[in-house]
């Protein structure tokens, strides 16, 4: 494939959810460095060029552009939706980001269609828009808990693809991105919550619930994977059981996606020789 | 005063408005280093101590805390307003940021009370909220270009104070902080951002608009800094020529006042040693 060649969509091509939704080993490198040492040094490299795209892509917002980045964080409890957002989107500047978390939906929220509070928080021309659990939980969470119909929660596959080609059409890329871990790491973190006490209040008890349903679990993303891993909003599999990996390969897949989309800084609406004139000119009274 | 002594309260002691408001000279350094490469270093070291409170606030909020911080931010054009979210906001996880940007009022929010655009951005429990301009600008513009009678942006002063106060009483702390520059330090940066390609957009010729009335916008200035700096929500003045002065006060202003708050890690609300025993029994299956 051509495609393979191009720089700009590396990562992307090898992350990118295939037909039959093989996913790569949760400790593996599918793409990119695979050792910490190299990848930490490489992230370090893809925040000025992740802040710089970024900060077109506000500039261009600012100048009446109406694209934004819209990226989707999905993963089992402990796979590090809360790390992804503090050490790739903490390298930009927060005035780009808005971020967003969807716990278990609130009884206000639950008499609302499921994507009306997806929808109150999408992002603003120019920005870049984090959701910490999404729409997906709203397939994820009634079908392995059983709480409603399996005909209500099948017939979101396609509210969703819908939703997200509505997105794209307005101006949204949108990026989703399932951070995949093993059980056996999931175990040590887990571990490690309930062991530091600074950390404790990361954990619930129904995390366990979850965790002796991670079959289940697999088999409801393997499902959403394949049934919503569409041309206007892929899915990319992240190996997440290594952090240096995971923060590499998502500040990857941002690059890729806003350096294809080329943010212009818009040109500006005066004349830039008349209002250096005039700067020169003007005194400072009042 | 035995409150000089206390180090949590050292930076903000030596730059709180006085009561005869007395501003120092924006190129100094009314305390703390006066070199740049001092300040760099030490505002290295201020990024770990911000993250730290930052995140014991973000999960006390977690636990059902109620406090939060508001830092409002006010400065003519080029002041440093957005360099300051960059660089100090940029040191904490995105997650625990809500900024909020003021530009000139809309249409709709025009028909609003001047309090309502506000109120709709506050920070919930556990966030850090940014205000990038704010209520302020409801007394500053209409004053100075004559928007509207003097008493209707008189009145302004005691419905923000009862407003700030209300938010103190609700568990917000206000942090306001005046990025001070000099007429001089403008024009520079004001004719960067007229000769660099990528910096036009930030410039509107309405900015020389308000250069022009330099004088008329420092005494308002004044006035909102003598009648609104209250014990429930004081004023700092940060000298901001230089950016590296700026970026290591309004670091420790943040960190001298959520230190103060004191903001705890919840404790769980689950047996920890039984929820560790459950943990090592729990298969993974589904």
């Amino acid at each position: 494939m051509a495609k393979k060649q191009d720089p700009v969509s590396r990562v992307r091509d090898a992350l990118r959810v295939t037909k039959d939704v093989t996913l790569p080993a949760p400790g593996s490198s599918p793409v990119g460095p695979e050792k910490k040492l190299k990848a930490e040094k490489k992230f370090d490299n893809a925040g000025e060029r992740l802040s710089a795209l970024q900060e077109a892509l506000y500039a261009e917002g600012a100048g009446g552009g109406g694209r934004s980045v819209l990226l989707v964080l999905q993963g089992m409890d402990t796979s590090g939706k809360g790390g992804t957002v503090g050490h790739v989107l903490g390298l930009v500047n927060p005035m780009g980001v808005r971020y967003a978390g969807f716990k278990k939906p609130t009884a206000a929220e639950r008499r609302h269609h499921f994507l009306w509070r997806v929808r109150r928080q999408l992002p603003s021309p120019g920005l870049i828009g984090v959701f910490d659990r999404s729409h997906y939980e709203d397939i994820l969470v009634p079908r392995v808990q059983k709480l409603v119909p399996a005909a209500e929660w099948r017939k979101r596959y396609a509210e969703i693809n819908a939703f997200e080609r509505e997105l794209a059409d307005e101006g949204t890329t949108v990026v989703k991105v399932f951070l995949h871990i093993s059980p056996e790491e999931q175990l040590k973190r887990l571990t490690a919550r309930l062991r530091r006490p600074e950390k404790r209040w990361k954990f619930d008890p129904s995390d366990l619930e979850a965790r002796a349903a991670w079959d289940a679990y697999q088999a409801a993303y393997a499902d959403v994977l394949r049934r919503t891993s569409t041309a206007a909003a892929p899915w990319y599999v992240v190996p997440a059981d290594r952090k240096w990996y995971r923060n590499w390969a998502v500040a990857e897949l941002l690059i890729e996606t806003i350096a294809e989309m080329a943010p212009k800084f818009p040109e500006p609406g005066y004349d830039v020789d008349a209002e250096l004139a005039k700067l020169a000119a003007v005194g400072v009274g009042g």
